[in-house]
């Protein structure tokens, strides 16, 4: 009877650990309504599971994170618990048998030129791009017609709380941009920048203001499609920069010529340089600095998300690069309000160096400017949501 | 030299027949921008192409339509070509060793309860759900508050062209509701609903509406979770029936007391019955049936697009069914401005017979009603932009 009694105990102690091991991981936030994996516990490990009878090998791929065998089950699914990750969303897919695919589980992102799956792992305390009961901006989808494009082009617009109601009242516009392989959709999925602007609003911290997210990609016809989502690989890095430059350039063509011209016409803004901002992420930081610093006619607010002057970690030469923009530290400070370059301390590397460099170069030749390093987190999405957090409060001061 | 000459006659006839078959296979236009493959040609056969060099079996899995193995090329792909599909957009997936998931070259749809692929078959010559050069309408997201879910709901929101410069006009509103497994943006991506509306206005054959999009699933605190996306299946017809209809009392709930008069808070809508219109495809139009239905005192114009009354097949009791609204066909036609029922004729033969026998049931009891046919199209969504194009008009007038 004691044995038995000792058994019983036994059992009991296991199902309880189990459970609890169960209980303590939870199924993501960026999981579809009812998807019970992939689940995230306290200490940001990651339990992926999925059906795949027939397999022979099944993979987790975290893009900035483990990639790591799953193990087949008695059920005929696949399943693995991953290291901690970093706080924030982390892009994966799964490959079985050599078909790389989105996790069924997880909600749709576009993210490297596709749709592709993402975990949340929560950052304790960080509640900042949570939905709170405050009063609520909108998120509108827009269509323009591009002359430099030929085409009609999609962009999405946050408006914030009380634009509709108060009729006169004119806001000043931040131009927001995504990273290479996004989309213009990044920002409100990923980033969730309508709540971070919601809750920064309520709270006194930033003023009203229009945030326009437009799809980073352009190319005039016969235009080289490298670099482009599902077009080729540049063969050089040289080759990339080139063509990033070239689609900066057209990018900048249809922002300046269309996109801003068509959100000043169809929305209640302060249509001045002193009243507009422009930011981007990683390429969209790219882009921001080239386009900004060609355009100083039209930006004041300038920054840079883990992506900024593409000098590849070289140093800055103030007289030539930019056009010499850097070139009167004096002049410089009088025409740009803002010039704001942020990094996460757990970016890889040639990322954390090229954006400290040019931190460095910035302050070497006397440009005033903020520099920012998130901490502990990588070149992802929870990077460039403190980022927004720190960039918006400084703006149209 | 002539065996040689015949030779390559024979190598350029087979390479022009080759370039031909590939010329007739374009991409198609719901795939991701750059990607080749899944391609359509003009009779409407689908060629399927993965990757997946270790698999043992691939097969693609149209959801109302073929389900074909692909086979294995020599460069470790796999490939099928699929028998011609009717025209529209076509949700599938593709199976690698028992592992089911959406095509990486196609756009992410939310469908079956999950985002999964789909491919367009273009309609020879309709192009009244293409983007034209004409005023376009805002798609807006919005987040209410609802307490009958206890929960923040997100719903898309079309604006008609003008919308924002014209600041005292007032517009009736059109709620339109989604299918089973889909959510509040199946209108917009896979309807293309705001295109139709655009191109219906600028024709002068519509009149300038709001069309509010909301997710359809519902439920208050503890209530079954059956029939929700990734909840458990129902056990039974009449279990699927009863937990449909209880969804669909928590769902009249939340619209006739948060989403209508958030809307009518919101935007400038003509608040009366008189310019509220309900429709929704398959499960949106049995909900649309039960909520109109049941408050004719806030609808007056009502849709079913391949669902309706949820009779299952069996006759209309017209003094029992639906509380009776169906008893007395005056004071219905007095009531009801509009009452539309349609069906595509290649829906499988339980829908298009549960469509056609409430028909009958309705001039059987002499209710007036519009009843429509798509002809040759499936229990998908060109079935349901052709009757968003045929029932708009008919509204408000």
């Amino acid at each position: 009877m004691k044995a038995i009694g000792i058994l019983l105990g036994l059992l009991s102690l296991t199902a309880v650990s189990s459970a609890q091991e169960q209980a303590d991981f939870k199924p993501a936030e960026t999981n579809i309504w009812g998807a019970e994996y992939p689940r995230v516990d306290a200490a940001g490990r990651v339990k992926v599971r999925i059906k795949a009878a027939d397999a022979a090998k099944a993979r987790v791929n975290f893009w900035s994170g483990p990639k790591v065998d799953l193990e087949k089950q008695a059920d005929g699914s696949w399943e693995v618990i991953t290291p901690p990750l970093v706080p924030g969303l982390h892009y994966y897919t799964i490959i079985v048998d050599g078909a790389e695919f989105a996790d069924p589980g997880s909600r749709a992102f576009f993210g490297g030129g596709r749709y592709v799956s993402a975990v949340e792992v929560p950052e304790a305390g960080a509640d900042y791009y949570a939905i709170k009961d405050v009063p609520r901006g909108q998120v509108r989808e827009v269509w323009y017609s591009s002359k430099t494009t030929g085409t009609w082009r999609h962009a999405l617009v946050y408006l914030p709380p009380g634009y509709d109601t108060q009729g006169k009242t004119r806001y000043p516009v931040l131009y927001l941009q995504h990273g290479g392989g996004e989309d213009e959709t990044g920002w409100i999925r990923q980033g969730r920048a309508n709540f971070i602007l919601d809750n920064l609003i309520a709270e006194g911290k930033a003023k009203p203001m229009i945030v326009v997210m437009a799809y980073g990609y352009a190319r005039r016809t016969g235009q080289s499609a490298v670099n482009l989502p599902g077009g080729p690989a540049p063969a050089t890095p040289e080759a990339r920069m080139r063509t990033m430059q070239e689609m900066a350039s057209t990018f900048q063509a249809d922002v300046t010529d269309a996109l801003i011209p068509f959100v000043d016409s169809t929305f209640r803004t302060i249509a001045h340089r002193e009243h507009r901002a422009m930011a981007g992420l990683s390429m969209g930081g790219f882009q921001t600095f080239q386009i900004t610093l060609n355009r100083l006619d039209l930006f004041s607010h300038i920054g840079g998300f883990s992506g900024a002057g593409g000098l590849n970690g070289r140093a800055l030469d103030p007289k030539a690069d930019f056009n010499g923009a850097f070139a009167d530290p004096k002049a410089f400070a009088k025409k740009v309000k803002l010039l704001w370059l942020g990094v996460g301390t757990a970016e890889p590397e040639r990322m954390r160096e090229g954006i400290r460099s040019f931190h460095k170069s910035l302050t070497d030749a006397g440009i005033e400017h903020v520099y920012y390093e998130a901490p502990g987190t990588d070149h992802e999405w929870e990077t460039w949501r403190r980022d927004l957090r720190d960039f918006v409060p400084r703006l149209f001061r």
